[in-house]
């Protein structure tokens, strides 16, 4: 199978209890890759600034991620600032300049568009439509979306999520999109509308997954040292497919490994500011962290 | 082995979105005993007032509880009323009346002196050790708090700690206990004050259990329909301890095993008001969901 992955490439500044960093890489796309790397070798679609530094690229080639579809524009590249206190669970965006990625419509490369499984990590939902149609019949969408487009972008929102396999929200999300508090009824709602999969994150409190006849979930690895939860759900995600997309089939039981391996790999990432822990984490420790995480959550 | 519960007895006002139940039968004693009942004979010691109906204790025989330690005492057993909104998670207590529970000193009948797990459910820590004192070696001291005692009685709750073997309590009020956001570091903090295992009760979220050297964790069972979340928390350490006093020995699996059952049991009581889903739950319904439930979470 081939993994492609649609999504922002940003600068982000963060403020956490443990500090603050300026301008350091981060966006959806970014995380959902390199977190996706470890597993397959994803495709990464997006829009950066002429002021994106060309090593993060490079980097991107030398953990095995394509990067045709990263198109330079010129311009400033996508800028967010948040801050964390001392729940990590809550955040508080201080500045969103979206800067290239406000009037970026994507045109896949020639390579991407034999794509089996397509992720839209925090897209537009208008701009769902155009690029699944540069795509010879993928066997699996997959989604997430923000607060953002759930408040602005409601009636397309339900309406790509026909065309969606597996959707990816976290509980204010998904309880706001189907303004049911109740995660199991709000689940069913989403399912009614066309996925057969739908993926509750609950940071902290793990994931729960959610099919037209199963669920399945699991606590988050409990991590003692969480300095910075930026791109945690966004790692989930690629680790998640990324896993998905290596074992070549959608059974129960590789929904269940690929929840591990989500939530391993997102358990990494909070470790340290941005992808600095995706930087230098390796196969060896995934793999070490998955074999502890199924022991601890295995009854 | 044999469960001593020493908890509260009372008449619970509880109003939820889905309805207001006046002097309904509630209190930690209750729900645990009635939790434990079905896998275990427990023994429930606590103080009512005259008004308290003697059907009840009359209902507790017939599910195999002891009730030789229920003190029946001139006055009007302890009322709480409380609210909840759509969030399970949140409740507003209204009011407290302690009535005849605010001189209450339990004297244990010489029956219950040879309990080999004693579970002291959110009792004043001033009055741990008159009723430790007249209990013959128990090989498991198992305790509950309130946010209450925690606020009011910090320091005498970290001296009980000290001989204490289980110490469940929720995700608030072990932070404030510890002044820790992190549960993992908190739990180290209690670990390193007495108690062997940590049990971080997380409501909808689930629960963690700590131990020097391992830890165990699961979501709770998915419900579509929370009527009434009072007893969850109750019921789950009721049916923790009632399956660990029924296998006879604390190992990891059988930690594991209780976790399941405990969650299981507290999953039933708020279907319904109260302890009303208690009253009609059957051995065979809960035998079935715990098989559910540990596929569900099971890797």
């Amino acid at each position: 199978m081939s993994l492609l992955i649609v999504g922002s490439i940003a600068f982000d500044t963060i403020i956490t209890p443990y500090g603050k960093r300026e301008k350091i890489i981060g966006g959806s796309g970014t995380y959902c890759a390199l977190a996706a790397s470890f597993f397959t070798r994803p495709r990464l679609a997006g829009v950066v600034g002429e002021d994106f530094p060309c090593e993060m690229i490079d980097f991107f080639k030398e953990k095995g991620i394509r990067t045709e579809g990263i198109v330079i524009k010129p311009g400033k590249t996508f800028c967010w600032e948040g801050r964390y206190g001392y729940d990590p669970n809550l955040r508080e965006t201080l500045k969103t300049e979206l800067n290239v990625m406000a009037s970026f419509e994507p045109v896949l490369p020639p390579n991407y568009q034999r794509s089996t499984i397509v992720y839209l990590a925090t897209i537009d939902p208008d701009s769902h439509e155009k690029i699944l149609s540069q795509i010879n019949q993928p066997c699996l969408v997959a989604m997430d979306t923000i607060q953002f487009w759930v408040i602005n972008k409601t009636e397309s929102l339900w309406q790509v999520l026909k065309k969606v396999n597996i959707f990816f929200a976290n509980e204010e999300e998904i309880r706001l999109l189907t303004k049911e508090t109740n995660l199991v009824k709000a689940a069913k709602l989403v399912l009614s509308a066309g996925p057969s999969i739908v993926i509750v994150k609950k940071g902290e409190h793990g994931a729960l997954v959610f099919g037209r006849d199963f669920i399945v979930g699991t606590i988050a690895h409990p991590c003692e040292n969480v300095v910075d939860p930026t791109g945690a759900g966004d790692s989930f995600a690629g680790g998640f497919l990324g896993y998905m997309d290596r074992s070549k089939k959608i059974t129960q039981r590789t929904i269940k490994k690929a929840l591990i391996a989500g939530s391993t790999v997102a358990s990494f990432v909070i470790e340290d500011f941005g992808i600095e822990r995706l930087k230098r984490l390796t196969r060896e420790e995934i793999k070490r962290r998955m074999r502890y995480f199924r022991q601890l959550v295995s009854f």
